[in-house]
């Protein structure tokens, strides 16, 4: 496949995405990251269909090169009694320490899966690409989204999840390895042991389907961007880099514990929504251990964890909200998101 | 760095490490990757100082090319009735069902350190690499071995361990990204969340440390050496490449079930050695989690399971055995250990 089969899926003039990153992002990074030549993304797993349309429009507003919106396309859990009190009793503490009231219990979680709703705000956008996590929606909006032109995207973190994507007709596959920061995109299968590392995962599904293959985890500059190519990818997908960007959005706290050596230790946790995403380890994830069996499916463990995210943001600190980071922050850099993107891009030699 | 750093290392034409894979091959293969212009290598980590003396004067009636003797460097560990006894439990439904009566506790495990009896062979050959696993010996032994005028290298699973190493006067050091087969080489901190993907982990030793880096983990073809090189490595080393080569011992079962669908899943398992290694999943693992937390110390955990390997061995099943591969198998050929090597070295531009 030739180095520029990117053109054709992503119609940028370089192969670079940059990571959607629900929280830490809005249209103002992928506006920046779209003039720059690459492929901006608008997380739309927080957003109301409100909020998506009006960040939707400062995108139109703000670039007319191609961008990507992304959505979790999970399916809405079946709320479980006997777990949120399980969950609730390992959080006790914290709400005493902080002095703040347990919230009441809710049945919904805070993100959002991909609807018909959000099918109908996208329709007035018409983007060039829309990219999912955690497999796909159902048929019939997955044919929604079609019909509007757009390049449909989703992430494969194991062989069989790049071969089910393919199936259901996806025109490319981000084959997310074991590095990423944030959420594991998995589906197919929840055990952990068999997520890869992208040096093994990404010419495993280079070899495995005939669609395009977008490299994802651990990838953070040049050289990285190089390697990937050299793996068969056809182009990258970067969150890391870009988040001392003045664009990103995290707190001080996290951009303050990117730059040191604690931000060589991450893990893959579940605490802050029910499913594994990978954070720098803080106090919570000591404290009870990243990965506890008493969490709430995705993503209501969110809810009761809500409140000492907000008290803790507060404090300025970080020991109940997550730090979500890849396993390699050490290319961060406070510049801007159009230099992290030619700075990545460099790493491809053009056809 | 330049790429040919590793000549001055290795002394090799090719920058290719047969990894030491102790169980799986002895010098016949060594021999035909150094006589290819790889650095073959002899494990000697299950070997009596007398089988190592044999073992090398075949290496050295097979070759007059650089060649790298191998050796785990763990400290002795304490016997503890309770996990044993622990562990057994777990055990007992197999040698139940095997007919086996249950071995004789042993207070020492079958793996033997590097020590003073493994340093005077070591003086017969001079050796011109010596690689360690799970650290280093103590210091007056690695002085022995630097006296010999042997290169000395070790494998490092975190940046710290790098730094440890390089602060030892190490020549080099092996990067070992998680997704490599057999033992992880951890020695700093046994969490084992603070183990990288080679695409994260190596760029950051390379970062952190002056003395040339070799990349392990997940590299199995000319492009996984290409990119590893791009990343800042100055060479590779490669095991599950090798697996299925004539040279190669492993059982028939361990090579029939590297070149189906299930060689993807591997995952960390402490159950053979008490160490966490990577393995094909098997019976036992999927019987007993391959992490459980009654294992004894590595390498006593042995012991008990012996007997089941070898009966198992004997009926040709993978049940009781460990099936040691890294999470790329799908490059394996039963082709010479000389046509891998060459193969791999494909990947790399030489000055």
């Amino acid at each position: 496949m030739s180095t520029a089969a990117f053109r054709d899926l992503l119609g940028t003039d370089l192969p670079i995405i940059q990571a959607p990153m629900a929280g830490a992002q809005g249209s103002d990074m992928a506006i920046a990251v779209s003039n720059a030549g690459g492929l901006g993304s608008q997380p739309c797993a927080l957003l109301s269909p409100e909020a998506m349309r009006s960040e939707l429009e400062r995108m139109q507003a703000g670039t007319t090169r191609p961008y990507n919106v992304n959505f979790f396309a999970h399916r809405q859990p079946v709320f479980d009694a006997a777990k949120e009190e399980a969950w609730r009793g390992l959080l006790r503490r914290y709400y005493m320490e902080l002095g703040l009231e347990e919230p009441a219990v809710r049945r919904e979680g805070e993100r959002e899966p991909f609807g018909a709703a959000q099918l109908e705000v996208l329709s007035l956008f018409r983007p060039r690409v829309v990219s999912f996590h955690f497999g796909l929606p159902e048929p019939a909006l997955l044919e929604g989204v079609r019909a509007l032109g757009a390049k449909v995207l989703s992430s494969a973190t194991t062989v069989e999840e790049a071969m089910w994507l393919e199936q259901q007709g996806v025109d490319g596959i981000i084959a997310q390895g074991l590095e990423a920061g944030g959420h594991r995109g998995h589906f197919l299968s929840h055990d952990l042991t068999v997520q890869m590392g992208t040096f093994a995962l990404l010419p495993q599904i280079v070899n495995a389907v005939r669609v395009p293959v977008i490299a994802a985890g651990g990838i953070v500059n040049a050289q990285g961007v190089k390697a990937a190519l050299d793996l068969g990818a056809v182009a990258v997908q970067s969150g890391t880099a870009y988040l001392l960007c003045p664009e990103s959005r995290i707190s001080p706290n996290h951009r303050q514990v990117l730059t040191g050596p604690e931000a060589r230790h991450t893990a893959l946790t579940t605490l802050f929504t029910g499913r594994p995403a990978r954070s720098i380890l803080n106090r919570m994830m000591r404290d009870l251990g990243p990965l506890p069996p008493s969490v709430p499916e995705f993503p209501l463990a969110g809810n009761a964890v809500a409140p000492l995210r907000a008290e803790g943001a507060r404090l300025g600190s970080g020991d109940f909200s997550p730090l979500w980071a890849g396993q390699n922050a050490s290319a961060c850099r406070s510049v801007s998101a159009a230099e992290v993107t030619l700075a990545l891009a460099a790493g491809a030699v053009l056809d």
